[in-house]
């Protein structure tokens, strides 16, 4: 394992790319310290393990099933049994949207059935579904640019290929048309919305993902094709004669149920108030088995904690485990915890999530006081290592940081690999074989780096600009 | 394109690897349109509109399906737009076996539901599905070694996985759990009969195949996992508790049905009753698209034939393509077609069969009778530009071939890189956009060569020796 700092007495890190000049001095002690996280998690950590407990024994977890029950069990006993402390379950109410059967296929010409799965929180079908000719969009904004009343009796399809990129950034790009589609269809009289599945695989399988429905316009049933069938369906629309369609699903809404966001501590040293906040979330769609969306996440950032808590002196600050309920289908965890924990808001050093699948980590973005930059530049100094580079001072973070936004909580973002992450997004192929142990040990390397530098290392972040709009 | 052998009177070949002798003369003029029909098709083929029109225009068509029935209609229509004489389908009787729903979870400990598919002939579980401890053995033998009795009340789990292999080679080691699996579990006592599905990729996503029950065993429901399925009921056993599972297949036999061998004809100019047969076949498993199997073999050699039939000249014999009926579900086309035309197989000069997807032919491999060889060299002399070598003589040539044998028929493989092949085989995922064009174009090139070479040079192939045992 490589040790770059171990020689120096202090590491002097200046901002990327500037010429100039603000230092920051990172004690030895804590930059030995980290050395020795980053290397001992390199030689292979609990991760991968946790991942398969999780997919295998729990496996799919949507909000208010009965995996999300299992889910927060295990959870519970995971934290207590690696020794965390404070472990507990905050109570969350969540929605509760249930699949059921699924069918779609061609009706004419040419008949042949296509794999495709109910966007979340679709509404199902009439008794014995519906069956209408297709028509088919580029994309969004072709859908947005038909006229009014021009879908009456129609399916509309929109059929944009999402697009493969380091960064994810394909992602962003084609996930608009699975919010607003089915009411922009709707708007135009569609009786159903058919969407190219957001997701990069060829595999034939479908992607889900939330869809939103706009109050006061119909809500129309609407599912995602898989790519293959997307094809199929784009190809029989290009012969030229009328497409039909017939979509049955039997997707409904149950009462409000009730989750937990789990909750565990390496309480600090000196500072156990100030928090370190690394973050996760513990549902998952309910097709595949959660593997890495978001059992990756949450085995990263507890085992990267747990390395920190075993170390022979915890740090100063307390580093807390939050892995979220209900992120997929509202951000319900991550609301009942802003709300919740208002009050400690102010002590939340800083904040970062873990949901991007198991790439590797290879940049660190962040969203801290302007003046806090240099301490960012030389954590991304200790991270460089592992190939990590500093990125901008516009990070998101994770979803659920969102709701602590306005409190100006400062947020870093380690920054995934995500080029094979969208083949099996949201998908039935969301499982721990997917994984590669060695992915997730440089994660946890990345994490415990950082989580143990934000609680050792005196000063903070500041608070963090206004929040952006969302990327 | 290179055309090595426009300067020489003569191609003079040697056996490959042989230290000597015997030289098979080519004469001029095969040779150059040998190497037009070379270039042309490595210029760009219909091949893969072919393999579309078939996966998109007809998809699925098990024997006796309706699909089956649009396949032959498919088959004949194309034949007769493309130019071929003598278009016809002769009728031959298949079985009909429906796979209906399936249904597969662990019940104990952790609940999850599993992806699986009925094996092909599967009887279906009774009322309410089968639910049962599972008993998990490594491989067949591991089976075979049971005492009597001991699976009594169980289910038996073959865990054994097939490794991918340029020559595909991984699928004979495993399939034979398929077919013989569920007669051996009943054989001790078992309820039914899981397998971990015989291919090579880790997608959430079942391949099913033809298993076959002994006469005078219970006939128990029998199903393949996908390969991350059998990880988890793998990983659930190594667990130590008991593991229930619950079963539940909708599939049943239908009476028999009728279907055809769709056969067409570039009619010999010389010797027309002197056939040159390329097969393949025609009808597919239910899930995918049959893109892979068998419509990329059925688009190489229509599209070969074709461009032999698009020659100035055509050549002395007949080339017939003969897109077999059932192949998948017990060789009922190639038995009819057998029989039927068993008075002319001494007049089968060679055949073939493209039926292992759309990779390139990498190796020429024979049945023939040994003095011709020298002839197998020099058709190999010409493939070689196509990246294709010498292979034995030990052919089996395609599935289909098999109840020709007997006959002393020719038999030329045309042996292509499967590494690929056992990701996609007999599952939902067998669409065409898997296909690389580009490879069907180097079949296509392939497949021409050596069908115009055999129908024009004169000379044949003597009668292949006595048929081995089935590879």
């Amino acid at each position: 394992m490589r040790r770059p700092y171990r020689s120096f007495a202090f590491v002097l890190a200046v901002l990327g790319g500037g010429a100039c000049c603000r230092a920051a001095e990172l004690p030895q002690g804590v930059a030995d310290t980290a050395a020795a996280l980053r290397s001992g998690a390199l030689a292979g950590t609990g991760a991968f393990d946790l991942v398969r407990s999780l997919s295998h024994e729990v496996g799919p977890r949507l909000a208010g099933s009965p995996g999300d029950k299992a889910a927060v069990a295990w959870g519970l006993a995971k934290l207590r049994e690696l020794g965390f402390a404070n472990v507990r379950a905050d109570k969350v109410t969540v929605p509760h949207w249930e699949r059921g059967a699924e069918v779609g296929e061609i009706v004419t010409p040419h008949p042949q059935p296509v794999v495709l799965a109910a966007l979340g929180g679709s509404v199902g079908t009439p008794e014995g579904g519906i069956t209408a000719e297709v028509v088919r969009f580029a994309d969004l904004a072709a859908l947005q640019a038909a006229p009014e009343g021009s879908l009456a009796g129609k399916i509309a399809f929109v059929d944009n290929r999402m697009q493969r990129a380091q960064d994810g950034s394909g992602y962003g790009r084609a996930v608009g048309a699975r919010g607003a589609g089915p009411t922009e269809a709707a708007r135009r009289g569609a009786l159903a919305f058919l969407l190219r599945s957001v997701g990069t695989s060829n595999d034939r399988i479908a992607h889900t993902g939330a869809t939103r429905y706009t109050e006061g316009v119909t809500r129309i049933p609407a599912a995602a094709l898989s790519n293959p069938d997307a094809d199929l369906l784009a190809a029989r629309l290009a012969g030229g004669q009328p497409v039909r369609f017939h979509l049955e699903l039997g997707s409904r809404y149950l009462p409000d149920a009730e989750s937990a966001n789990v909750i565990g501590e390496i309480v600090g040293r000196t500072n156990p108030e100030e928090i370190i906040l690394l973050g996760c979330h513990l549902d998952s769609w309910d097709l595949g088995m959660g593997a890495a969306d978001d059992g990756a996440g949450c085995a990263i950032v507890i085992e990267a904690a747990r390395r920190i808590g075993a170390l022979e002196r915890r740090p100063r600050r307390t580093v807390r485990v939050v892995l979220f309920a209900n992120e997929e289908f509202g951000l319900s965890g991550a609301r009942a915890y802003a709300e919740r924990y208002a009050a400690d808001l102010p002590r939340h050093i800083v904040a970062a999530e873990s949901d991007f699948g198991s790439g590797k980590v290879y940049r660190l973005s962040s969203r801290v006081a302007p003046e806090a930059l240099p301490r960012v530049a030389a954590l991304a100094g200790l991270l460089a290592p592992l190939g990590v580079t500093q990125g901008d001072n516009e990070a998101g973070g994770g979803a659920d940081l969102i709701p602590m936004a306005p409190a100006r909580v400062p947020v870093l973002s380690l920054d995934q690999d995500g080029s094979a992450y969208f083949d099996i997004h949201h998908t039935i192929n969301d499982t721990p074989d997917k994984i590669d142990p060695k992915d997730l040990d440089q994660n946890v390397a990345v994490w415990a780096v950082t989580a143990y530098v934000a609680a050792e290392w005196p000063g903070d972040f500041g608070r963090a600009p206004e929040p952006p709009a969302r990327r």
